[in-house]
């Protein structure tokens, strides 16, 4: 458990440090300072020390941080020193994709079954996957103990899904569906909608004097 | 251009009271009030309030938002009241599920073109595009004048295709790439990397008692 109360701004951080101290382990180095780090990630060293502080004590005096023993605490801290069973839910177009995405398995997270409701994709192999019935999905996220979740259905089926998952024990759930799901304080959802990046972007880009005089 | 200075943080919600909106227009609402609108995003009506009071006066004593109104206004502000043409890097397995995704053209945002420089990959078809060369990156971006790009490519190759990509003119990338991207100020770059957003969710799971018990 974390050690005390950490900002939910910081813990979002600590995955960007976990890849970051991934790709550097890879590269073979033993230490990196937090300036070094800092570059990396587009984020001050001073930010970075006061982020790990509120975890411990991890730097050593002019070498910096030493990046297994990091590694690994964060990986603790995270919970992702264990492997996690998601169910996906959705097995169209976006569904395809996010079952053949390698990412998932690679970094720890294992689809365990993926479902649909639509009798023309149930039985459909997806991968390494047979696309199961909706109707099944409540005994096996039970029977599983599953906590985590990947929703992608059509926006207008997403919130009948969350709640579907949320009263089988789902308590993350990522939602690539378009559109804002409710669900109780308990459950946390993270959403990936590529569109609200792009436009997030374009607001700056219609800003600039060039891009205004075109539109 | 914007009126006055945006927080970025509000910039970053303003898509979100777009989605919303567009749903509720295609419910056929005339009018929304803050309060049913917080409702949907889980975002406090004050909130609201507030950060489209920083683009001028919507809200109607008593009736609420003018649902088409405040849509075209969030159009223009957000610089989606025309379409964009993107050009999307890599075309493998990443690649493939980012060009077949039918939600960009949808809102408004297109695939110009797609580029590899995998010769088992050049010229096969991707949904409507065939893959392009990596050589003909540059010159197309520039004679398209492309202000968006996806980088869809294995991480160690994702800052070289952005420095090629930021060189040619574009300004705005949606980074799928594992990896943190370094830009120069007048690029903006927004980053999909879903087990990010699982680990962060995981940190929360793994610090409920039940789970703590089991790692």
């Amino acid at each position: 458990m974390p050690e005390r109360h950490v900002p939910d701004i910081v813990v979002a951080r600590l995955p960007l440090y976990l890849r970051a101290l991934s790709a550097i382990q890879r590269e073979g180095l033993a230490f990196i300072s937090s300036k070094e780090l800092g570059e990396r990630l587009s984020i001050s060293p001073a930010q970075i020390r006061k982020d790990l502080s509120l975890f411990g004590d991890f730097g050593r005096q002019g070498k910096g941080y030493e990046v297994n023993a990091l590694l690994a605490r964060l990986r603790r801290i995270l919970g992702v020193d264990r492997e996690w069973l998601m169910v996906l839910v959705g097995a169209g177009h976006l569904g395809s994709a996010v079952a053949n995405y390698t990412g998932f398995a690679q970094r720890g997270f294992r689809i365990a079954a993926v479902f649909d409701n639509d009798p023309q994709r149930i039985g459909v192999r997806l991968g390494e996957h047979v696309v199961r019935s909706a109707d099944e999905l409540d005994a096996f996220v039970r029977a599983h103990a599953i906590r985590l979740a990947m929703i992608a259905v059509p926006a207008s089926a997403a919130q009948t899904v969350a709640d579907q998952l949320v009263r089988a024990g789902v308590r993350g759930i990522l939602n690539y569906a378009p559109v804002t799901l409710t669900v109780p304080p308990s459950v946390r959802v993270e959403n990936i909608d590529p569109v609200l990046h792009l436009q997030h972007m374009t607001y700056y880009l219609s800003a600039e004097p060039e891009a205004a005089g075109t539109s």
